[in-house]
This record gives C-alpha cells, structure tokens and sequence, in this order.
C-alpha cells in the first residue's frame, strides 16, 4: 500500500504430473497462491484448464520433471505413477507422491525413487477436490522428513499438511485407516436411513438427530486408543460387552420388523458374541480391536 | 433468601419400576430435584440405594403402581414388563415405558396398557447410566402426546426430551436406528486401531486424527437425508459411486498387508460393488439405502 512495502516472496516453482480432477484442485490453489507451475498429463487436452489460468504444460513427463526440483505426482494409482516415470531422469528431484495406494505401495515407490538418485515424500489427501484450498481438508505426509521440512509451505497452499514419520507407509496406512473407520460409519448411516423408510419420519429428522449423536460417541475412541495403549480392556467401562450383546437382539429384531437386511450390521455384532465367548464380558468393546487381526 | 421468597414449587410425585443401572440412576435424578419418588424392584434389595436418598420402596409393582398416578418403567426388557405388571390394576395411570424394546414391542405394550385403561408414553434412553443428569443425555419418546405434556418438566429433570410422534413405535425406532448408526462407526473405528496393531503409530495419535475426520464426515448424513427425500441420488454427487468402488481395492488391500480381516469392511464395500453393477455408478452412496431394504 506505500512505495517501502516489501514485494511478495517469490513462490517455489513446481511441477505437477496428473491433471485429473484432484491434480486441477491442486494446480489451481499453487497457481492462485502465485506459483510458477509446470504441468503434464497423459492425455493433454486435460491440462487446459490449468494453463488457461497461468501454469506451463511440458511435452512429456520427462520435460516437465526436469523443469523443476518440486514435482508432485498425483495419477490414478501406482502402477500409472510407474508407467508415467518409465525412464525419466529423476536424480537430485523431491518427489511428493500424492497417488493413493498402499503402505507397500507407498515403501517400494519409495525405494524405487531413491535408487534412482530422488527423495520421496509420500502423500495422503484427506480431502474430495472441491475441499482443497478451503479450510477442513488436509494431507498426511510420510517418508523423508527434511523433504517434508524444506516444502512444507508449498504443500500448505492446497490442503493442511500433517507429517506421520520417517516410514514411507504411514501415511497410505492413516489415510486407508481414516477412510476404512469412514465408511464404517457410513455403513451405519446407511442402516439407519433403512430403518426409517417407509415411515412417517422425514430423513431429513433422522440426520438431525443422528449427526449429533454420532459426534458425541465418536469420542469413545480416545477410551479405546488408552485401553489399546495399556492392553487392559476392562478399565473404565462403562457398558460391558455382555450387556451390548445382550442389547444387540433388539437392533436384529427391529431390522427384521423393518423389513432391512443385516448384513452391514450383523458382522461387528457377531464379532461382539465370538468376543464374549471367549470369557471377555467385562470388557469394552476396545477388546474387539484383538480379535480383528488375524495374525 | 427473604420472607417474601415464593415456596419452591411442589415437584410431582411418581412410581419408577425397576432400580437396576438405569433406573437407580433416573430415580437418583428426581429425587435430587425434589420428586417425590415411590420404587419397586423385583429384588427388594436393590432399592436400597434409592431408599437411601429419600425414596419410599411398595411392597409389590401392586402398590407402587396404587401410589401415584405417573408411573416410569425401566426393566431389562418387554417380557419383563408384562411379567412385573400382571394383573396389576393400571386404569387411570400414565405409564412411559423406558424400557428399551422394538417399535412392534412398544406398539403392542401401549395398546396392552390402553386395553387396561391406562395411557403410555414409550421412550427410548439414548444414554449410559452416569451420562444422567449431566448435559448431552436425552431420551426419545412417542405414543400419548398428552402424557408427554403432561409431564414433560417432569421427565425432562434426568435427561433432555425429544417427542418423536404420536406412533407409539417411533421413540424405539429411532432409538434404535440411532444405535445401529453408533455400531456401524464402532465397526469402522474397530477396523481403523486394527489396521495400526504392530506398528510404531500410537493409538492415541490415530484417534487425534480419527475423531475429528469422522465429525466431518458425519455431516454428509445431511445430503443423503436431502437425497432421500428426494428420491434422486445423483444430485450434488461430490464422489461417485463409480470412483468409489474404483478406490475400495485399496482399502482392501492394505487390511490383507496389515493382516486385519475384512469381516467389518467388505459388506459395505459390496453393497456398493452391488449398486455399481445394478447401473447406478453416477449415483452418491445415498443410492446404497434403497439397496438395503429387502421387502
Ligand atoms: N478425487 C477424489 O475425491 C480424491 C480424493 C482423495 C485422493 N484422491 C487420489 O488422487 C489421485 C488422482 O485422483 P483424481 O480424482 O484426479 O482421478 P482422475 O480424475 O481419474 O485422474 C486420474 C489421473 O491419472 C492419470 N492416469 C491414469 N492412468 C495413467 C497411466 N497409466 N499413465 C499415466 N497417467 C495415468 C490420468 O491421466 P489421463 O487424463 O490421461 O487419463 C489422470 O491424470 C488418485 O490416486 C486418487 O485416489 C482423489
Ligand atoms: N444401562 C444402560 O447403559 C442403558 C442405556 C440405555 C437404555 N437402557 C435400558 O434400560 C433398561 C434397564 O437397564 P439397566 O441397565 O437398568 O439393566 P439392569 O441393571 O440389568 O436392571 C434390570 C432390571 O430389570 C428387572 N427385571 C429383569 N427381569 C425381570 C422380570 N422378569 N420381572 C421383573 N423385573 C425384572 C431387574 O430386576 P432384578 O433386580 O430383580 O433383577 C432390574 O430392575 C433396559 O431396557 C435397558 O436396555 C440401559
């Protein structure tokens, strides 16, 4: 606003491979947030909404990645991250990899980029591409932390950054855990619309009740994380597995009287029985965690 | 705190059936704030701790149910409600039943009770024992709404009230629907620590990322009431059911590196697979809903 004011950093350039509909999101907040930018797609008609708006489109693969030391990935999977880096020089470039996949995945791309003379960050999105840029959405990171460190304010610009440690995998197995408990819940979701169809009960009143109480027991899992942590699963309970079973008749009668099949219900209730049949009814419920792995 | 101060009102005398967990923790409640409180347990001895604090325990549900005109229920279950109330002479009672049963349950328990001149609130307790009396516990009710104004001051002393409707079955059904929800995100929390077993991720690290994520995505509950009511599940789809499906491998996959079975997971995963394969790829997984229902 006066003549002394300092002018604007300047913004670390970088190159993204993937214009799909995440990599856009992406492009379009480093672009508006001034970064020089340097795109490629495999089919390139794809990158024109982000060079409309100022990034730079190279040739192939290998043209953008040699343009700048920053490239981030984020292709459908990764086997299309392979397909795209077939051959290109990598050495001395910071790979952030935001290509969903998993922890083995993420650990042997990440081998496979230091062989070839490159750091790897590997990337989670937490996010649909209408959240980036908007507060809510954020990336865990994992692998190499002076990557993380060195680019942190670049990879701020789309989405909040949360850095999970030095082994590549962790953050493809937060993300896959994040969107594994997700669709639980969905899971549940879905149950108890079933239940309400066909009555008087507008969906729209169900939510208004279901959406509160869901947050409130969300909460329990900070109980669980603690029992987890101690190994004792009978500290502080407060409805002990035998009295959930004993309740759990009642959500399969009601489904049956509703006319909604169990199947997405039955499983963790069968999980509860086969807990409490092995001697655990004192327990919380925390004490299925053990009985899930299966090695 | 001077001469002129109002008496407290006088607070409403009543019955309460059953001091187990729950009941000892209402009738704890109403007696705090001044209820006259008249009991009857089955085992005499359980009254105790209420008698204690000022209750007065009847010698048979007979008498309880003689001394005061409103009478709460809360016994393990339907089967004991008729067992207690056998011909126990109910004309002219207001009953709210909080014992906790099915809609088909509680319909035929109110026409039960109005057959014998009596009229019943059903309710459904959507609480722990110690979350009585605190903020956040709150308990549905259906069936008389006369009997609810009635006595709403009254009931709302333990726990918050929601009327749900004149349908006797309403306060199970949602009661339940809101219970089968909470197991849904239990079995997707479950599967999530599972996931983290054996590795160098503490619990507490993943539930500081868990509950949040899972607030968040509670709100689309939201949407799909909105498409429900609607009946079209392609409006304002943000993920479709197509990609969705497309991303589940990895789900899946990352549960068979960790070792966790998938017992929690696939069937929400093959619902959608199903929904998919019906044509419905467009559609948000508010489509899956429709799915459920088998009648
Ligand atoms: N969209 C979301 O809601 C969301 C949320 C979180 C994470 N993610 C992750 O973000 C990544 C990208 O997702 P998106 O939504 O952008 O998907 P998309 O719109 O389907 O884009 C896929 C991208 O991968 C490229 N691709 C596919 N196969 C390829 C191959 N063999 N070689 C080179 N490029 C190939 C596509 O190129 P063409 O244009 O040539 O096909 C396109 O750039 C995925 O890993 C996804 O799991 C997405
Ligand atoms: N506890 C919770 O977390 C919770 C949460 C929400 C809703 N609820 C509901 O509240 C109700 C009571 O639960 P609670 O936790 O208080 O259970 P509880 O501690 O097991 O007490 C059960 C009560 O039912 C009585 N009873 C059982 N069978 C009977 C029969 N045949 N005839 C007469 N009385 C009989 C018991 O009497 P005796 O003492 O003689 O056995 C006792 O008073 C249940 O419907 C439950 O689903 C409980």
């Amino acid at each position: 606003m006066n003549d002394n004011s300092p002018s604007p950093l300047p913004r670390t350039p970088l190159t993204l491979l993937g214009t799909g509909a995440m990599g856009t999101a992406l492009g379009r907040a480093w672009l508006a947030a001034g970064h020089p930018l340097t795109v490629w797609n495999r089919t390139p008609e794809r990158t024109a909404a982000l060079t409309a708006e100022g990034a730079v489109a190279a040739a192939s693969a290998a043209e953008a990645v040699a343009a700048n030391r920053l490239v981030v990935v984020c292709l459908l999977d990764d086997a299309s991250v392979g397909a795209a880096l077939e051959g290109v020089e990598l050495a001395g470039r910071d790979l952030v990899n935001l290509t969903t996949g998993t922890p083995a995945d993420a650990r042997a791309r990440s081998a496979w980029a230091e062989e070839r003379g490159a750091r790897l960050l590997d990337g989670g999105i937490m996010a649909v591409p209408p959240m980036i840029g908007a507060p809510g959405a954020f990336v865990l990171y994992s692998g190499r932390p002076e990557v993380f460190e060195e680019h942190r304010d670049t990879l701020a610009v789309p989405a909040g950054t949360e850095y999970a440690g030095a082994d590549p995998g962790l953050a493809a197995l937060l993300d896959v855990a994040l969107l594994s408990g997700m669709y639980g819940m969905f899971a549940g979701i879905t149950h108890a619309f079933a239940l309400l169809r066909g009555t008087d009960v507008a969906p729209k009143d169900l939510a208004a009740l279901l959406v509160p109480w869901l947050n409130a027991m969300a909460g329990s899992a900070h109980g669980t994380a603690e029992r987890l942590r101690s190994g004792d699963h009978t500290s502080a309970v407060v409805s002990n597995l035998a009295m959930q079973v004993a309740g759990s008749g009642t959500l399969l009668r009601t489904a049956a009287e509703q006319g909604v099949s169990t199947e997405l219900l039955a499983p963790f209730l069968d999980l509860m029985r086969r807990r409490l049949a092995d001697g655990h009814g004192e327990e919380d419920i925390s004490g299925l965690v053990e009985l899930l792995r299966s090695r």
